[in-house]
């Protein structure tokens, strides 16, 4: 059995990563997951691409709001509010426990990664999930209302200001997670997938780790893509919006061309079908397919498309 | 009008606070509680007896619990336990906000007293609620089951290890707040109060605060302290038992004996009556009032009490 590497952010990745998980053996399955979007707030280390996935993967995600815990109260963002405290970042009550317990093992010094582990466990995932880096990446947005950081941007502002670049702050000092590490320097790697998260805020900061692109790059295992972009638009929150700002036609061909070099295929949706022979000219194998994920049905399927296309592209080696 | 300064513990301090500060206009009221107590938890800044004297003047506590907010709710709590989190001190969702925007406010910089009056005015109290110290002062007790920090000792092992001495770590280097150094200088200060709390865990911390006994015992004001045992026994918490272990007679003489030199005046239960004579030996005079205090009636009654031994006390000096 080969191994299986995915890179991912948060709520368009994780349905993914949860199609994923529920189709192969949890030790077959490392999930790596973007920090740029970590910041600290009230006093906590909040990370909450890696509290998607790991809500989303132990089934106590909330599937409508798309971010935090199903079930969920907000007694202690009522009290905060009555005594004058920041109000714009909601944290539930029992979200609030992962981010206090969080922080306290990263300052008695335990590694993102080792805390992420103990939590992965605790909640009764198999699956390996692991930060990027256990090293701080920051994102931090160049836009029309000066420089904000990903969660001022993205929540307090609520992607309302144009992006005009985007940085990652300390991912040049930045080193992989052991778990990244590992993963990549398996003999046995079938596949690594880029997850349909956001190319730009999501999976951008995975790449800016020194040594990732290069690792990619050098991957004898396929490397597929998935395209966040359907008929013109984001599947969800602002990649389609942040694609015209930057100045990119917001096409499948847009994503191949962002990904050239380090991926093999793209995966379009099947309404984007006409689009094949652009995304086929910037280097990549175009499958189209099913990629709207709304069901757990959906997740299970375009996993099984993607581990699909990961073997045709292996048995196409083999055969060269 | 003159000016009151309430030296205060937990619970059966606050009761007291909240007759006098349903009797007296706020600016007459300074309340100066215990930070012996205070801890830091799960990476928190907890100071139970402030948030009791908060929380009671507030009109928010738990009546029935006699610590935390009213209609709590344990949510945190309960994901905590499921994360593996430490979770022998109960945290509230209300309460926990408290906490978190005071260490918030507190790592940037304010001291204890300026966080404290500014919940203080946004929970719309209006008496003066201090710390007796922004230094960090902190109980500590040598038990048979070892030195035991105070919420150690009083929440996770019940006040079960008998205790053998208690030291107030950082006391000799703290300084008292500008709140009890200003209450303590006014020209037309009518009154100092020792609240009913334990003198041993709740009063002695804030003795110890250097300049503290000397400005009691130089105090031209009446200094009237009421006696937490009743019939032999603590009405709250561990008085009585701590007595016995440090070999102390469980009466109204002991309570006077302990405060001798900076109390004019013990005000005991009508109950413990026949004590008088004892309680006068070690120089304090003795008044006898009910001092249970169930509803908030009880409390203003005994406010009004106290209030008035310290209008006689004042009489008998200018007489004098």
């Amino acid at each position: 059995m080969s191994h299986v590497l995915a890179l991912c952010g948060g709520v368009g990745g994780a349905k993914l990563a949860l199609g994923l998980a529920r189709t192969l053996p949890g030790e077959d399955l490392t999930i790596i997951v973007n920090t740029g979007d970590d910041f600290e707030h009230l006093g906590l280390s909040i990370s909450p691409d890696i509290d998607t996935v790991l809500y989303t993967l132990a089934g106590l995600a909330d599937p409508e709001r798309g971010w935090g815990r199903a079930d969920e109260t907000w007694r202690f963002m009522e009290s905060l509010r009555a005594l004058g405290g920041e109000d714009w970042f909601q944290l539930g009550d029992l979200d609030l426990a992962l981010h206090v317990e969080r922080t306290r093992r990263l300052k008695a010094g335990e590694t993102l990664s080792a805390v992420t582990a103990f939590f992965a466990a605790r909640l009764g995932v198999a699956a390996r999930i692991a930060p990027m880096s256990d090293d701080s990446v920051r994102t931090i947005l160049r836009t029309s209302a000066g420089e904000l950081a990903f969660q001022h941007y993205f929540v307090r502002a609520r992607c309302a200001p144009r992006v005009d670049a985007i940085r990652f702050d300390g991912a040049a000092t930045a080193r992989m997670s052991p778990a990244f590490r590992n993963a990549l320097a398996r003999n046995d790697l079938g596949a690594i997938i880029v997850c349909p998260s956001n190319p730009y805020l999501s999976v951008d900061p995975i790449l800016a780790v020194p040594g990732v692109r290069e690792a990619l790059n050098a991957s004898a295992a396929p490397r597929i893509a998935i395209c966040p972009i359907i008929g013109g638009e984001s599947v969800k929150g602002p990649t389609a919006k942040l694609m015209q700002e930057l100045g990119v036609s917001v096409e499948p061909a847009s994503i191949a061309a962002h990904y050239r070099g380090l991926i093999d295929a793209l995966v379009i949706d099947r309404t984007d079908a006409a689009n094949a022979a652009d995304v086929e000219r910037e280097g990549a194998t175009c499958v189209a397919a099913a990629t709207l994920m709304r069901r757990e049905d959906d997740k299970i399927a375009l996993a099984h498309t993607v581990l699909e296309v990961a073997r045709g592209l292996r048995a196409r080696d083999v055969a060269a």
